[in-house]
């Protein structure tokens, strides 16, 4: 046999070996197996069955992955194919962190709707695409509805404004500033910040999140020219300590690419004032750029729309609706007010990708849009959810949820043993556990103790909530993200820090 | 009623609504569907029953996708949710991209294993996620246990090098980049871009893919500033006159953030010689990076490993899993030789995700090391696929895929009325239809009835490949990856392009 027969010979193997992976028959059996492991987890983790967090240490998950890849082919001839994929998926689910107990009120992070994530697994199992039309005509369109009618109930003007989605809140606060940045220096996308003298700022929310400093040092600004806008006593931007450092930082010639406001910051969930800061912004004429990721759903909601009043006056702003709509991660919605400015943040060439003999299409290529060239349809999730519910469900969940953290502050205030930082805004909570004993020892002790105390809850499995910083001193921090989360479970959440820190004293 | 008993009662029955959302046996009927269709859909694709692309105009679909998003609420009175769910599934399936139809062979995105995407689905229906490692243990471990295990296969040593997951290759490029700049510049994290002087530079293979330019924008570097590295007759970096640049750069004062070659580049899939390139750069000190997005993979394969020789020598390198690894998008790699790198990227303050408390754990919170604060578990598809199948089955479907770039070679070649405008490297190819009466025509028709030919064939729905430019003139351009895809279908599209273009002619 001549070598080329003999390298054609084992190709053909080769794709009788693939063949077996990609036969129907195997996703038939095997994805029937995962809804029914999925839909028992559900039903564990809503009935509070097992732990919420699994706890294991890094080293040993680690090790654990490390021989299950191992020992990938070995085992499969021991087992059947299908024994081993359940395996795999079992361990997947025994060792994660189960968001869908409502014993979960951690991170900003949601319990999210099933079935979201039923409609973002089409998108998974088809491998659906963007970033040229062709590619993903039915994503793009998908995406294009939603950002369109998110757009209008935040409040911007039909025809006027555009968005896009990008892979989470941080990649979409980059792409916003990139966009002031550009608009701010003229041409710093093709010549560099280098020739900027005296050097831009950006002046953002005293409590940002840390992607906004993140992003002035990604963008060649620098995070020391990241200036952080004073807070009042609700942690809020100060409205005339704002006015003041924009004269001055002006007065100095600094260019300002953008007052980043926050609705809501992350520390306590607080909204800044965005009418009395857009103002500002216009009598200075400063890009205005709102970092809504948590807030922006407020915008279903009758009940809290209030909250975000004047986030339609934001030349960008931002939303995840992986946090407050509930649709797993990553979908992160940037708005311009202007569409003008939708293809500034990029400029580039790329002949194979782009048609020129279609040019009517470019405007539904997403990816002169966004940092990602090929992006997942992640619109699928949500585009699937509003339709078969209606958006209706958002307001739901906002009103639910925030209406829990304004629950969770009663509860904490009646408690002597308690202490809580703040009147919450949202479903976001920061309080200390202070028993008899703690209160009178000293801010280092108060604060060591709060984050052992987590510690020991989380790792038991009883509850997942995360740790925080207040005032300089270690806090504890709730996000009410899960609906299923009843006023019943935070009392049991207090009796639980309490037997726990019982323990610990 | 008291207003406050009111509101409690509206939140009541708010939360009664969206039970229904959660219930577990809508995740188990909806479920169990969407295994079928996609079953169904698989089946149907890989039969070639329907079309490739499912085209419609962007108007229309955008229209389609808006009107059942605003018919939400009101369809769901008329048709139980269970219709309502299975008609958005449907409707998805049948408007979009067919990945796996074998005559499926366009851009560098693959059709991805099914299985892959039920693991990715077990993560959307749970939403994990991962920024600190108690929010997603597992998928820590998962992503972790690879990239040991690719870094090893890339011929980095052990224990020395790091890697993670960030979503999509340019994401994947922009973080490695910053890294060099932050490296290479001292203190542009914290002061910013704009004291240096002269001004920095990044040294590009010639046709580097856009996202390499475009970090050079978004890092402050500005386009200009991106230097383009001739290249030789086969399309890789010309090793010579890179070493006369360097030198003429350097000479000037100009520091050198990074020389990105390109494993493979995109437009012909040519390897640049990875092994001089790193000679030079570690005479001239520079940082060297490699974009193997597509090519990567080549390290799984004992006959096309040696077209990535040399890749161990840079210093960042980044590989894309939703390309030649064949999982959904997104999820690509990005590695540092020296981990002593790997924190390098980025710096920041958040106490309400890293527990000083648990320094030790810090080493596997990921949102240290990535853009994404919140990541989804993108490591799933990969780890579960490989866990399943061993890494084998990666070696076959690249060696599989890449084998067709050759015959397809041949069969152009042996064709009097095709022109094929490289020997293939690898599954990219890239080539023009020239039947009798095109050729003697200008560049400018030649070019125009290429895109006119393309778009005829893939809204026919019977092929999909995409445009390119070759020289100036547009070309046309495959990449076979589709393990399913035969020598028979590359006969099937040359005689389809020969019959739309004879109606074009």
């Amino acid at each position: 046999m001549s070598s080329y027969a003999s390298q054609a010979d084992e190709i053909e193997q080769a794709r009788q070996r693939i063949a077996s992976a990609y036969d129907p028959r195997l996703l038939e059996s095997a994805g029937h197996e995962m809804i029914d492991l999925l839909v028992s987890q559900l039903e564990s983790c809503q009935q509070s069955v097992g732990n919420v967090l699994n706890w294991n240490s890094p080293g040993e998950n680690v090790a654990e992955a490390a021989r299950l890849l191992a020992t990938g082919k070995n085992d499969g001839e021991e087992k059947s194919l299908s024994d081993r994929v359940r395996l795999l998926a079992e361990t997947m689910l025994a060792r994660g962190q189960n968001l869908q107990d409502p014993r979960y009120i951690g991170h900003q992070v949601p319990a999210s709707v099933p079935l979201a994530g039923l409609f973002d697994a089409i998108g998974a199992v088809t491998n659906s695409v963007m970033a040229v039309y062709e590619m993903g005509p039915w994503a793009t369109a998908c995406e294009i509805s939603l950002v369109e009618e998110i757009g209008k109930l935040i409040g911007y003007e039909e025809g006027a404004f555009s968005g896009f989605i990008t892979h989470g809140g941080s990649l979409a606060n980059l792409t916003a500033l990139l966009t002031a940045r550009n608009v701010a220096l003229g041409e710093s996308w093709k010549e560099g910040v280098s020739g900027t003298d005296p050097r831009p700022v950006i002046i953002a929310h005293g409590a940002a999140h840390y992607c906004i400093e993140r992003s002035a040092g990604i963008l060649g600004i620098g995070t020391d020219q990241c200036l952080k806008a004073s807070l009042d006593d609700r942690g809020r931007i100060d409205v005339e300590k704002l006015e003041a450092l924009i004269i001055e930082v002006q007065s100095k010639g600094h260019p300002i690419i953008a007052v980043c406001a926050s609705a809501c910051a992350t520390p306590i969930g607080a909204f800044d004032p965005l009418h009395e800061i857009a103002d500002l912004c216009e009598k200075y004429e400063v890009w205005m750029h709102v970092d809504a990721a948590h807030g922006g759903a407020a915008c279903f909601s009758d009940r809290y729309r209030d909250l975000i009043s004047g986030l339609e006056r934001a030349d960008s702003m931002i939303c995840d609706a992986h946090k407050m709509m509930f649709v797993p991660a990553l979908c992160a919605f940037v708005f311009y007010k202007n569409r003008e400015h939708r293809f500034e943040a990029f400029q580039q060439n790329a002949p194979y990708l782009f048609d020129p003999s279609a040019p009517d299409i470019m405007e539904y290529d997403s990816g002169l849009k966004t940092i990602e060239c090929t992006k997942r349809a992640a619109a699928f999730g949500l585009w699937g959810l509003w339709s078969a519910f209606g958006k209706e469900l958002f307001a739901d969940l906002v009103d639910v949820t925030f209406s829990m953290g304004q629950v969770f502050y009663e509860k904490l205030r009646a408690a002597s043993d308690f202490q809580v930082l703040h009147k919450p805004e949202c479903n976001i909570v920061v309080f200390r556990y202070l028993p008899e004993g703690l209160a009178e020892r000293g801010a280092d002790q108060i604060g060591e103790f709060q984050l052992r105390l987590r510690r020991k809850l989380i790792e038991s499995g009883e509850f997942y909530i995360v740790p925080t910083s207040f005032e300089g001193v270690a806090a504890l921090r709730c996000t009410v993200i899960n609906p299923l989360t009843t006023p019943e479970h935070l009392d049991e959440l207090m009796n639980a820090l309490r037997e726990q820190g019982r323990d610990l004293l």
